[in-house]
């Protein structure tokens, strides 16, 4: 892939597409260890403005953030029969250390429950160390050895919220605010509209008694599932022995949830937004808000550019961050605009001597090539208009990207047509019967991305087996 | 050990006191995995404001964080000659992941140089990809069976900064550069003074030319290593074949530094200020500044101190971050002042019906229980002097305090009698050769903890075997 050469075309190959967007934008690169991936800073800058927007969000609403060990010993595993059914084929296990043996060998933490409710054994005895809210963010590891950059690596890296109550009704309140949580930072930061919606019995977290997703639709009109929240009842409690008194004195378990979203985000973020040329970003995700390409044919001029990008430069970073003046003489002005449109950078000012003249800067949208010549004194104003544009376009964007490949689909054959054809999102009602489910995955690969929790009622017929539904599923094909 | 009861003098047992203190503070808990801790929502606190303090320093000297693999090919580790020495003995093994036995073992990693350079190798090709500034925050695993909270875990949190340079000398500055920002970080944000200074061959990173550390005083007067940066000469870059392009066109390998802090930070911060009530932080690494504890005998006493401790809350917030107005009727203000104390929030306010008359609040610091009456309207700016009285005070003690225990020491005996007796640190000459360095070590059980940066140059006779030294080093006990 030479340095100058377009990506493959969305439209002629999605996963060329998008492995080479990620390449070109330098946000991951693969690793030696099958797997594995190394996050590149580009992708991690990406990273830790989604940790910063979700912190925020986790301590607004009461959270605090704990470390446990990366090392679960295997019969904590075996504690909840479902969970050990649901994760022994993918865990990773060290068998030797300090150069001997181990006695029992540990398992690399695939999710954090296990571990976590030892400790909450311990910290609560009372209903007044209620609620117990924690997040946790590290590294997880599930085996799997087809990788694809940020969507499906061995190790990845998440937040895992874990929170103990002492009644249903709360745990249940819980699960529901940080899917809600998930929603708004897929629409307000990662310019995505989503489905909040709850997963079928069989797609459910192993151990939850229900679980939450936000369900995002990308350029190939496939699902991507945004983010969990978990119901767990008493199930984990149970397993973990984790009680607590209450305040007439008797004795129960604890009502838990936990909800967590991943790097797979960044994914997703690529998948959503991004054009045949490079990386697009909402300005909200973007480390770099904006980038200042000089013009210039003599000395004379580029030495005044230059200092006008300086100075522009200067007046932008307080309120913006880091602005880069590409000030090098060994590209022409239009490999130095590729180059920055391949890296996502929102809003790119270029300024040429008539420009200088004007006492102006052209200002450039990445997503839409928007040209606006605003003048240099104030253009931090502009600069934020802008921003708040391209946020704005983009969700619309995706909105009515989704909106067209939305379907209402009430029979089989015409479900079986859309799966083989071009897919989308299939809102058709359903028995609720896990056979019907497994009927169409089976013949269509299209899965239930969730029972949308805003679905109209609806009184309809399953699209598989024609047995009274109360309401619409959303079918879908999913990453 | 009953909620209410003292701990264990400093003075009667350092060790127990330590743990106690950590216990209490709720900082940290034990693991059912041998050699891992938890990291409690108190501590977790703490960590979270030294990676800010620290991310924001690493950024303005131009750093970028990014993410590599935990684990890493057996076969990697290898490369390095005395890098696998220095580590293979500690290391955790992966043998067995997605229910296969693996055909190489991975090791979970212990620092990241190899697998880092693994990328670098593909990142680098000339000299315009240089310098190359990396830093990355993880977990890290070194196995360890004697625990001891933060001080000793197999697992711990860290942050490993990798950069590649393309001269010796940059490197080396790189190396100094970063030895200093642990140095700002120790005395401006943990209030603790340091000697900066070189490692002995003996002491130096596995694979390193020059390792430099910050070396502190606890209260029990041995030495913590609170920060290392290492001068990687070419070493890596041969071992993994990191080579770049100069501006002539010539080839060569990189020059390299890594540096790092890691959690055994928090076990620092708790041993060098803390008392025999419980923990005393300095306020830049405090996670609340401030408690409010109304006082209170009648009810309608009550609901007037409460809601003026809450307008005062109210008022301090948006400057100072979270602050509780402790209003529990299940503890007496002793008993609250005791808990606060033993959390070690620096500063409380006290509210009693008297001084809500004289529109007051009654001001206690933490660590020397000093009282100051101030005016409620306008509380906060003498919290921010008091605040900065307290950050410099505990500076002016612990540097007090290594001073007290620090001694310029000529003769062998004298040697020998201060390490038998009370410890502390000896600036003594020294040859420069390792047999001395290790006979002092099994006569004592002291150990060079640097040759610091800024001793001054002195002809002396080495304090084991007379031979000339051209100047003095700085012997203790080391945690």
């Amino acid at each position: 892939m030479a340095e100058n050469q377009g990506l493959t075309p969305r439209a002629q190959d999605f996963s060329a597409w998008y492995n080479e967007a990620i390449m070109r934008a330098e946000l991951a690169d693969y690793s030696p260890v099958r797997g594995c991936m190394v996050i590149r800073p580009n992708g991690y800058a990406i990273w830790e403005l989604m940790q910063r927007a979700l912190d925020d969000m986790f301590k607004a609403t009461g959270h605090r953030n704990a470390y446990f060990p990366l090392f679960i010993p295997q019969s904590f595993l075996q504690k909840e029969a479902e969970h050990v059914e649901g994760f022994a084929p993918e865990v990773a296990l060290v068998t030797h250390a300090g150069g001997k043996e181990l006695e029992e060998p540990l398992v690399v933490r695939p999710t954090s429950e296990t571990i976590i409710y030892d400790s909450f054994a311990k910290w609560i005895q009372s209903y007044r160390d209620l609620p117990l809210l924690i997040n946790q963010w590290c590294n997880i590891v599930r085996w799997e050895m087809r990788t694809r950059l940020f969507l499906r690596t061995a190790e990845f890296l998440w937040q895992e919220g874990h929170t103990a109550h002492a009644t249903a009704e709360e745990g249940r309140a819980e699960t529901l605010r940080m899917l809600e949580v998930y929603r708004w930072f897929y629409e307000e930061h990662m310019a995505l509209p989503v489905i909040p919606g709850a997963k079928t019995a069989t797609e459910r977290f192993a151990g939850a008694v229900e679980t939450y997703s936000v369900e995002a639709m990308m350029q190939d009109r496939r699902a991507l599932q945004g983010g969990t929240s978990h119901d767990l009842g008493q199930n984990f409690a149970r397993a973990f022995d984790v009680t607590f008194q209450d305040a007439e004195g008797k004795r129960d378990y604890v009502w838990a949830t936990s909800w967590g979203m991943s790097t797979r985000t960044i994914g997703a973020l690529v998948m959503a937004h991004s054009d045949d040329v490079g990386l697009v970003l909402p300005p909200r995700l973007a480390p770099r808000k904006a980038v200042i390409v000089p013009i210039w044919k003599s000395d004379e001029e580029m030495a005044r550019t230059v200092e006008a990008g300086h100075k522009l430069a200067e007046a932008l970073r307080p309120a913006f961050g880091p602005v880069t003046v590409d000030e090098r003489d060994t590209l022409r002005p239009g490999g130095k605009y590729t180059e920055w449109e391949q890296k996502g950078v929102p809003v790119r000012f270029e300024i040429g001597p008539r420009d200088l003249a004007a006492g102006q800067a052209v200002m450039v949208a990445r997503h839409d090539r928007k040209k606006t010549p605003v003048p240099i004194e104030g253009a931090g104003r502009a600069l934020q208009d802008e921003l708040d544009r391209i946020q704005s376009d983009l969700f619309a964007t995706a909105l009515a990207r989704r909106e067209a490949a939305t379907y209402r689909i009430d029979r089989w054959e015409d479900l079986r047509a859309l799966f083989a054809g071009e897919g989308g999102f299939a809102w058709c009602h359903w028995c609720g019967d896990a056979a019907c489910e497994k009927q169409v995955q089976e013949e269509t690969k299209a899965t239930i991305r969730n029972i949308p929790l805003d679905r109209e009622p609806e009184r309809g017929a399953c699209v598989c087996c024609g047995r009274p539904s109360e309401g619409r599923v959303v079918f879908a094909l999913a990453y």
